[in-house]
């Protein structure tokens, strides 16, 4: 029974997958299931993600639907999608019939409305099926849209051995035991239990003498990342979700808020990139140009506007030709600065620590700009004034910078934080939005000042 | 027992920080705990991080050292090392005693060197001491690092019976049961039991009967992150931690891996935005400045390079001055579509899913642009020829536009690609570094061009 491996971590080469092809296109359907048993659903959903859309229908009619039905869910998206399509109703709902009501309620949303139906009239079991048909109804963001119906109950009236005794009936259908909930007659959550308090106790016990009363919840209308921030504050592995009226609907575990976390994460880096939609490299390139182009059609219009700025300066560029050629210096300057201001931002809102008023942001943001304006202005004030032996351009472009700068921070800082106020996701304040505007008030604002210390 | 929470949601007030102040003036020791026992610790801390110094150490010293332990690992980091400084190492010794190991190594490495020795010898506990000793000499980033040293362990000889008895007195130490695991003799790891599945078996039958041998489990010297993406793939709680003879040494649970991956989020978004150091929007101004300043200065050098390539071709401003004043577009475009193609593949990278050769990700993204510049182009073509009723110029404009956003796609895809197989973190490309090195090749490029096709 002894068997050492050597990593855990599982590769997917390419020997791998062209050794699976091969079985496939042999139906050597003996040796497949004997490779593909070896690994963990999560990597065989790798595979799959790996071959054409035949050969991994093939494998999927092929392995069992408890193991498949796991596969299923760890597809990408995409793939899951066509794999779907050449399954029948009744097929998809066996993959159904294995999966925790969480999981087989996504499943079941991703269906086009059409077939939905069609594939809950299939689910045998009739509990199951109006446990996942209740999922389907709550709100994508909500805490109802992350939770499963899977959890263990016990009566606040029963002894421990009672309940050990009916718990090894439940924990079953259960695949993780984090806590045992305790409710009363009325079916309403008012407290909780570790299968270890229940281990350590005495047997004839009333589960009332033992249960702790401090259970935290949340309500199944509760946004989906405020779930997430109350698990990973007080470290919970999993939340009991109930109604208005109390009543206990179903518990939400923290690998499903993994995924939330990682998702908000990435949403937020893309949308700082300038990219929305949740896109990633392997999609195609129609995809791509959607969630990327409308973000550079901001910046041309952005630079257009740049343009025009300049063209209404264009007098001074006989005498001053300097000041156009920096132009790009400062917008690049009044980009940096303000991309990092409203990333910093951001960032508080997300972890709620953004603390104080708006007013001691903006003068905080003022004198941090001011302070790393002025030592880049120093620099460039050097490098200008020894390159180009013209004082008081010098002066004028190095001011100038200073202003903007300052000007940048304080649009980075005010931006995210009114449209938060708004009640708007300030996530959208960062990269391009920002980057964009502060060009345009950077050389707006470096040419007005040039033009009045050189008194143009 | 009963009682129903109006929401779970703590709520951290102006009047709740005036009355904790009130309550230290008073030294009204009892209703101070009244008060303050009835919050989470985590929500106790976020109080703390709101007072002074003085009233935060009174409250960590009126507190009991069970409750105050929790609180201090859930405090702002700099509250959390002022407050240490204004305790005994024999009262820090004290909180020490009442957390688990991971957390007590953690908090003793914040500690000055040599406090740390001192602290640790008036540890009490001599296990406790030995196995906090153990953890502080794994280097951060390694499993080692987040491990926690309580653990359920069986040896496979047992039986179920004593094993459920052995258990009730280990159990006591470990906050959390994830999985009881098994070890042979040799204390190797060989497998792995759920709690569960010990009270669902009979008890006479042995543990080496029962125990699932397909353990999924982490060297002590892995990486942070690789745990954490085996972690999450996986949808594991709970991992053991082995050396490089299998033995287990201890267990990583799922809570420290969602501060990894916030904090890698974090880390990763702040870098895009130009921003190094793990700051935060409460940091001071020098601190912002020293994370902040250093980007901004990338910035500056690239701008003098922009004007150095401006002033190059200053000669062909005297016909064609709109060109110039189409320079902070054309860095706009590049800076946007520099940093889109990045965070692309710095986040699939991340997440494991760049497949295929640099040379196939690389045509993808210069179709990708040429498709997205070709109709940008179109539109800036438009504008020129339509304001300026000149086709050549706005012919030559766009062209370079086209040119200079595939040129600015592939730097952006080449550069993190690079990196990642030089073996540095590629989120260091996205940002300043990529937005100023676009900013200089697109204008070289967009210059270059326009004077190929205007004949200048």
């Amino acid at each position: 029974m002894i068997e050492e491996k050597e990593n855990i971590q599982f590769e997917l080469t390419d020997d791998l997958i062209a050794n699976v092809e091969l079985l496939v296109s042999k139906n050597d359907d003996k040796a497949l299931k004997k490779l593909l048993n070896e690994f963990h659903y999560a990597d065989v959903a790798e595979i799959l993600d790996e071959l054409n859309l035949e050969d991994s229908v093939y494998v999927i009619k092929l392995l069992d639907s408890e193991t498949t039905s796991d596969i299923l869910t760890e597809l990408d998206e995409d793939v899951r999608e066509k794999i779907l399509e050449n399954l029948s109703a009744k097929e998809i709902a066996e993959e159904i019939e294995e999966l925790d009501t969480d999981d087989a309620a996504d499943l079941i949303a991703e269906l086009p409305e059409e077939r939905q139906a069609e594939v809950i009239s299939n689910i045998e079991d009739d509990e199951h099926r109006d446990e996942i048909t209740e999922l389907l109804t709550y709100d994508d963001d909500t805490a109802g849209s992350l939770m499963a119906k899977e959890l263990v109950k016990v009566y606040e009236t029963w002894t421990v051995a009672g309940c050990l005794r009916r718990i090894r009936g439940q924990a079953k259908e259960v695949t993780r035991v984090h806590s045992i909930y305790v409710v009363n007659k009325q079916e309403k959550l008012i407290g909780r239990l570790s299968l270890k308090d229940l281990i350590v106790a005495k047997s004839d016990h009333k589960i009332s003498d033992i249960y702790k009363d401090s259970v935290d919840w949340v309500n199944v209308d509760d946004n989906v990342e405020d779930v997430a921030k109350v698990m990973a504050k007080y470290d919970l592995e999993a939340i009991p979700v109930v109604d208005n009226n109390q009543t206990l609907l179903g518990r939400i575990t923290i690998d499903d808020i993994v995924d939330v976390l990682k998702e908000e994460a990435d949403k937020d880096y893309q949308m700082a990139a300038g990219i929305t939609g949740d896109v990633d490299s392997d999609d195609s390139i129609i995809e791509l140009t959607r969630a990327r182009l409308p973000w550079l059609f901001l910046g041309l219009v952005g630079g257009v506007g740049a343009f025009l700025i300049m063209e209404g300066f264009h007098e001074a560029f006989e005498k001053y030709a300097l000041l156009f050629f920096f132009t790009p210096l400062i917008a690049a300057m009044a980009g940096n600065v303000g991309v990092q201001s409203s990333a910093i931002i951001v960032q508080g809102l997300a972890n709620d620590d953004v603390k104080g008023s708006i007013n001691s942001r903006l003068i905080k943001e003022m004198l941090l700009a001011a302070l790393n304006g002025t030592i880049l202005a120093i620099f460039l004030f050097l490098f200008v004034w020894i390159t180009k032996s013209s004082f008081t351009t010098a002066l004028a472009i190095s001011i100038s910078l200073i202003v903007v700068i300052i000007v940048a921070g304080l649009i980075g800082t005010f931006v995210p934080l009114f449209l938060d106020k708004r009640g708007i996701d300030p996530a959208i304040a960062t990269g391009p939005f920002i980057t964009t505007s502060n060009d345009i008030f950077g050389i707006l604002i470096y040419f007005w000042i040039a033009k009045l210390i050189l008194g143009i």
